[in-house]
Parts: structure tokens; C-alpha cells; sequence
């Protein structure tokens, strides 16, 4: 029976206790997920997490990767949790019901990860610069920190809550972001040439790119336009700059 | 400080797993709920339950209970939650969406006990037949059975949601029109410089950035970013180019 949720990846990163990893993947379960990816789990006995209570078969089909971009390559919206409000972030804070209801409507059209962070620090600035954006878990400011297989069950609730709402928007299909990430990697290389990239900062100009470029929100045939654009613009500095080599 | 959920009594009926009573604890912690009662723990070292994060102060005030008419007998509404739909009752049986909207409303007025049966039976008849209602949790026909903890969070974050929907979103400013317009042009020069538009399509290619760019749903910031960006590129591809025709 196809469900609501069939779209949904639910992408657990460094996740240290694997009961945890049972309790998300039973949440999974009652709420009609099917689809858990863990991205460098602590204990490889993962598998044994007793807690999976009636989630044998899901997480018997979880998919481990050892980077975050490899588990999110076929997704067209990478969303990260958070339930301490990070604004230090240049990334869009959605709180858990609005930002709900955009995922829903999104996933009729394709492949969308849920990120949950290790217990202890959450995800880094790093994961969460492969995010178009950040879902906030309404928790109180001074008591912000869940308990992370109760993250994922309010989560997947707020997802399944409602089977419909709004319409079947007719938008374009979203870029995946494994070409996301190609693109930032040749806008990176561009600049890089163009010296717009000061070789101190380039680690963080890459993230900042990375994060930008998630905002921009690009359909899947706009990227590839950005893509072409961006080989063009390379080809021309590489001959002048041959050209030039070669005076 | 007041909170929305001070009047709430979550009540944990004949606990099994003294883990589970910490993690309900988190979860009410998080949510803002403070009064927790037990009826009948299984294990009287509950106190010490290690999965209480950052709630050891509501666990120390947890009162514990012989009966559970006991527990509930200064509240003036008492909810149990089923995951599984328990039809066979006559009781009357709400979604935890719809049910919720009418706690928050009881929670103005006066004292309201939500209930959570054992992890391995949920509350018995007789614990029922002190229920107002029934709150159902939609979770799915083939796999109703939730995690204690997870159900307790899910409910509680029902609660604790505001009704209010379509919050102050914290977007950034958008940017100007003329901005983008700017930013459009730049694009195309450096394209163009590049060899990527044709001149016999020129117009046409104009147009589509043209649209691309307002597509891109920039904020100022990002705006001026991509400026920077394009300019850096012109500059280099600008003094290649004039070496070129120097040689």
C-alpha cells in the first residue's frame, strides 16, 4: 500500500546510542516511514537495537553511509532538525508546523530527508550546510534538547498527522542534492580561480556557498542551466589562463 | 513564569521500565509540563531514572499514587491515550489533534489528567472507566503500538503547539527589484564575455536569466554576494582577456 511517507528518508548522523537508532526506527514504524539511513553510527551492531519493537524489517533495510552527502544524494530537500533555536545560522528556521506542512507537499513529488544530529551536539555546521533549511521542534527556549527518539516520533507525527493538506502544487521538480552539491563544487572551483577565494578562508567560503546555494532553491532544470553556465565561465578562464601561461 | 501547560497532569499507570518514566520526564521538560504522578511504578527506584535529562527537578517532585482514582481525583477532566483504537468501548474516542484542541481549552479552567497505560497493555478497562474519553494517537492500524516515551512527547507536543499557524517567520529581507536587476545584467555580460550566449539567441538567453534570477527568491544579502561573486569573475576574465589581445 503506498503511504504518505513512502518519500521520506529519515537520515540519522553519528548517532551514538543504538536503542536510539530502535526507537527512531519504531517510531518509523507507526507512523508509516519506511526508509531509515544512518550516517557513521557509533556501534556497528546497530542492527541488534532491541527497542526496534515491530521495526524488524525496517531496520533490517537500513542503509548505512559514511557521508552525509551520499545518503542524501537522491533527495530533492534536505531539511536538518534542530530543537534548540540556532539563529547564530544563516539557514531559514521553519518551526516543526509550518515547516511540516512544506514537507508534505513536497514529498508527493519526490525523495526528502529528515536529518536528526548525534545525541550529544546535534548536527554540525557542516551537516547542516547540505540543509535548504532548518525544522525547529517548538520546545521550550530553556529546556530546548530532546531526547532524540522522541524528536523522531514528534516528527513523524507532525508529518503524518493530516494525510492532506493544500493541493498538489504543480512546481517544478526540485534538484537533487547530489547535483546540488556538483554545483557548488564547480562554483567553488570557478571562484577559486577568479581569486575570489582567499586560500585561508576557503573552508569556510565552501560552507557558505554550500548554504547559499541550498537557499537558492533551484529546480532540477535550473541547475542544470547553473551547470552550464558555470562549465563555460571555466573553460574560458582555463584557456585564457593556458594562453596566457603560455606568453 | 505561567505556561500553557502548568494545569496538565501526566499520569504514568503501573510503569514497567523505569527508563521510560525519565523519558516521559525529558519529554514534559521540553514541553513545559510539570506535574508528573504515578500510579503504581513497577520499580520503586524509578527516581533514579537515568534517561530523566535535564529534568531531575520534576522527577524529585513526581508523587507516586496506590490507585489511580487517587491520582486523578483533583482533576476535573480525565483523557486516557490508546494508540491502537480500542473501539470495543463506550468510551468515546478523539483524534489527538482534535482531542488536543479541547484540553488546551480545559487547561484554561482547571486541573486535566492525561493518562499512559503499562508498555505491555496500555491501561485496563477498569483504569478506562475513570476516563472522560479516549485521545487516539494516529498511529497506523498494523503497528498502533508506541513507545512510552515517544507517546508521551507526541502528545505533549500537541499540546504545547500553538494554534497559531503561519508564524512570524524570522525570512530575510528579499531583494530590491532593481538589485536583481542589476545582478541579471552582470550575469550576462559575464556570460557573455564567456562565450555562453549566442548572439542570435541573446535576447531570448536574457530573458530566461532574467527569470532564473527572480526564480532564486534572493534575499538582499545573497543578492549582494552573487554580485561580489559575478564582478570578481569579470574582473579575471577581463584581464585575461586583455593580455590576450595585448599578445
Amino acid at each position: 500500500m503506498k503511504g504518505s511517507l513512502d518519500n521520506l528518508r529519515v537520515v540519522l548522523v553519528a548517532t551514538r546510542n543504538p536503542l536510539n537508532i530502535g526507537a527512531a526506527a519504531r517510531a518509523m514504524s507507526n507512523f508509516g516511514a519506511r526508509e531509515l539511513r544512518l550516517v557513521n553510527p557509533y556501534d556497528a551492531a546497530f542492527r541488534e537495537a532491541r527497542s526496534a519493537v515491530g521495526a524488524a524489517e525496517l531496520m533490517a533495510d537500513a542503509k548505512s553511509y559514511g557521508t552525509l552527502p551520499e545518503a542524501v544524494a537522491d533527495c530533492r530537500l534536505v531539511v536538518g532538525t534542530t530543537s534548540a533555536g540556532r539563529r547564530e545560522l544563516q539557514l531559514e528556521l521553519r518551526r516543526l508546523e509550518e515547516g511540516g506542512r512544506l514537507i508534505r507537499k513536497r514529498l508527493r513529488a519526490g525523495a526528502v530527508a529528515l536529518l536528526f544530529g548525534s545525541e550529544k551536539v546535534g548536527l554540525s555546521n557542516q551537516d547542516m550546510s547540505h540543509c535548504h533549511w532548518l525544522l525547529r521542534i517548538p520546545t521550550r527556549a530553556e529546556r530546548g534538547s530532546m531526547n532524540l527518539g522522541q524528536a523522531v516520533a514528534v516528527c513523524l507525527y507532525e508529518l503524518a498527522r493530516t494525510g492532506k493538506v493544500g493541493s498538489a502544487k504543480n512546481g517544478a521538480t526540485r534538484a537533487e542534492a547530489g547535483e546540488l552539491e556538483r554545483l557548488t563544487r564547480l562554483l567553488f572551483e570557478v571562484l577559486g580561480t577568479s581569486g575570489y577565494v582567499k586560500p585561508r578562508a576557503a573552508a569556510t567560503t565552501e560552507e557558505k556557498l554550500r548554504r547559499m546555494v541550498r537557499r537558492m532553491n533551484l529546480s532540477a532544470a535550473d541547475a542544470e542551466v547553473w551547470q552550464g553556465m558555470l562549465r563555460q565561465i571555466e573553460w574560458k578562464l582555463g584557456i585564457r589562463g593556458k594562453k596566457q601561461d603560455q606568453e
